[in-house]
């Protein structure tokens, strides 16, 4: 079943290791058919280079069941489950542990908008969460940092900024679909590496809020003239 | 037509991704036919992989408008145009989004010429323009930036300093063709790379100005001895 | 003899040039059969690219001796031999000069565990040993080297936390056999590299200690689920 | 003449690329024939894909003049015949402006030995030399160069420290043969690079002067013990 689907997750996943986002079996992606309410996700721990669209598993996004797979689901499952079931406008979530979003993660900051490359793509800072308190870890954790992450977009719209830092953690993304999600990982981590290398350069740099404006809107406003 | 400049300038913006200057669809390359007053230039959001000579736009300079071409032109083909009118002396342009280059535009201080790499092309720092004002970013955007561009430049020698820092956007280079701009707008990342480092090992460092007149005249000056 | 051993030994030295862990001859792995009392290491000094599983050498773990073997051991076969008498659950060993670790050996202090990267693997901090003293260095230098490791996790459980840096030096890793101690080395210069950045954005960070124990447990752990 | 030469001055200069020490044109490795009072160096501004053996040029050390070949000799090959001339043990050359070595060079402060990686090849801080002055920059640049390195090693054994950062430009290296001298190279880069990091990670960060004996007598003391 979503042999399509499988085979879009299962290439989203090798994206990541061809665009140097992951080394291992660190990071998933996952993608959503919401017609049939099932999510289809890389499965846990296995080896990017032996798996197969085949060994993707497929969730029940509303009781989190395996529907089917022979393996098990990434252990990152009910928190891809809970942004699906929170944002009804996202059709795949990404995580990884790249390098230098992983890093501002630790730093416990967002990651300001400072550049049109930025802009490009996420609309405001990519916010951090802040800390996990105990009952969030030691219950259910996977599901609650999908809700850590959910009550930090209260007043932010996810797919304007399209990504987010967990503190001490790492970077989730999201998209229209998971290749999409995928490309905003990449900017993400893109933009995390200019970000470090700006403030070490100029600690008191500031960004003109115009340029913002100017450069979301005419990749994704109503007038959008970027692309063909 | 323009067969050959067609395809210098699809070889060109090539040649950045080869350089580990671009991802996905950022970046762009330019080249000009003086005599016959046309730009030709990358279209926008093609993918580099798929893009081939045929699908490179030709423009009419002094109108701006679209001679040949079946797809929409660079979305900052407007800066281009700025600068070949501004510059007779300059063939090509290049705009990236490399990282380091870009992080100093970030940052939004000039380039400062610190050792001998930056001064075999670059004879002064490589200056970063002002904060736009709201009437250049709501009108004509594009336009604006080229002509901040050329304002930075009142007072220095574009063909001696060939690339400069949009403030929170990004680098522009050029040359007296789309290779020659492509190879400048390399040295440009280079340079921002070491001045970078060099900076974060000894804040307080200070360059010999004898050595840049010495290393940029040794290569470009009326005595020049460096190369066949 | 050994032969599965060495070939296993050999496999896991080339994989450190694949993850770009060493360059020339830099780095060592080693390789243990406990029922046999022999250890299999990486010969002295031999380029990767002509190097054999044949060329790998054959050592007795109580005296030291050569058992078989056409070339000299590695230089820091001593340091290998004390870990594995010391701590009788490590079945591989590994030393490299990998960028980041080895900058944070050089710097002299721990690298502390500030992200579930890091906590995935490395429970605690991995530890930085202290300055060597004369006699250490005058005497059985290789020896001794592994004295200070096994000295400095007198109050720490090895296989919790599978590395350490030398002051000075460089980082030393292990694991059940030669392939999980490499994968260890991988893992460490990763999260040293991500602990730079990290702290270059935020010299004032802080590490959700609820994380370290929910991360190391889950994949560690007596419940651990992370995997197949 | 020197075919055997020409060869290994080619493969060195090949090496520099395939270790990304240069890009373009940038940098250059000779070698000398003692018995003949010749040296082989590359020719200048060169593209190194295009470059053949036969395109090395052959240069007579006493009086600087070119004895054979079809092309003009590096730029900086009145540099590398002052320190042939002044050093009687070396055999090869190499400059290049490989990235961390040339931030050290632009920042204008000796290259610290602050970990065994360093000692292993060089026994003492990697010096950087002052500033040029306005004599030696006007009349014979290049030579002028070279006679400031060799004024930096008045106190030192070139042979055990064998490399130099020349301020605001970038590293010269040396060795018993090219190969040797582009190892050292590749070596002073990685070792800039580390010690980057590490002052970042703890400006106040110490060496043990004990490893640095140990460790450059263990390589090339008169008992050494490492390689085969």
């Amino acid at each position: 079943m979503l042999e399509e689907l499988k085979e879009k997750v299962y290439r989203a996943n090798i994206d990541l290791v061809k665009h140097g986002l992951v080394i291992f079996t660190w990071g998933n992606v996952s993608g959503i058919d919401r017609e049939k309410g099932l999510m289809v996700i890389k499965p846990s721990g296995v080896d990017y280079d032996v798996m197969t669209p085949d060994d993707m598993v497929v969730i029940d996004i509303r009781t989190g069941e395996k529907v089917e797979g022979k393996l098990k689901p990434s252990s990152d499952t009910p928190t891809h489950l809970a942004l699906y079931r929170a944002w009804p406008e996202i059709g795949g979530v990404v995580h990884t542990h790249s390098t230098y979003a992983t890093a501002w993660s630790q730093a416990g900051i967002d990651l300001p908008n400072i550049g049109t490359t930025h802009a490009d793509y996420f609309h405001k800072a990519i916010p951090c969460t802040p800390d996990m308190t105990e009952p969030e870890v030691t219950n259910d954790y996977e599901l609650e940092t999908g809700n850590v992450i959910i009550k930090r977009f209260e007043d932010m719209n996810p797919m304007h900024t399209p990504g987010v830092l967990v503190k001490n953690h790492g970077p989730f993304s999201w998209g229209k679909d998971p290749h999409d999600a995928v490309h905003n990982a990449v900017v993400m981590e893109q933009v995390a590496k200019m970000a470090f290398i700006a403030y070490q350069v100029n600690p008191g740099l500031t960004m003109n809020p115009l340029l913002i404006e100017k450069h979301y809107l005419r990749k994704h406003g109503p007038g959008a003239y970027y692309g063909q």
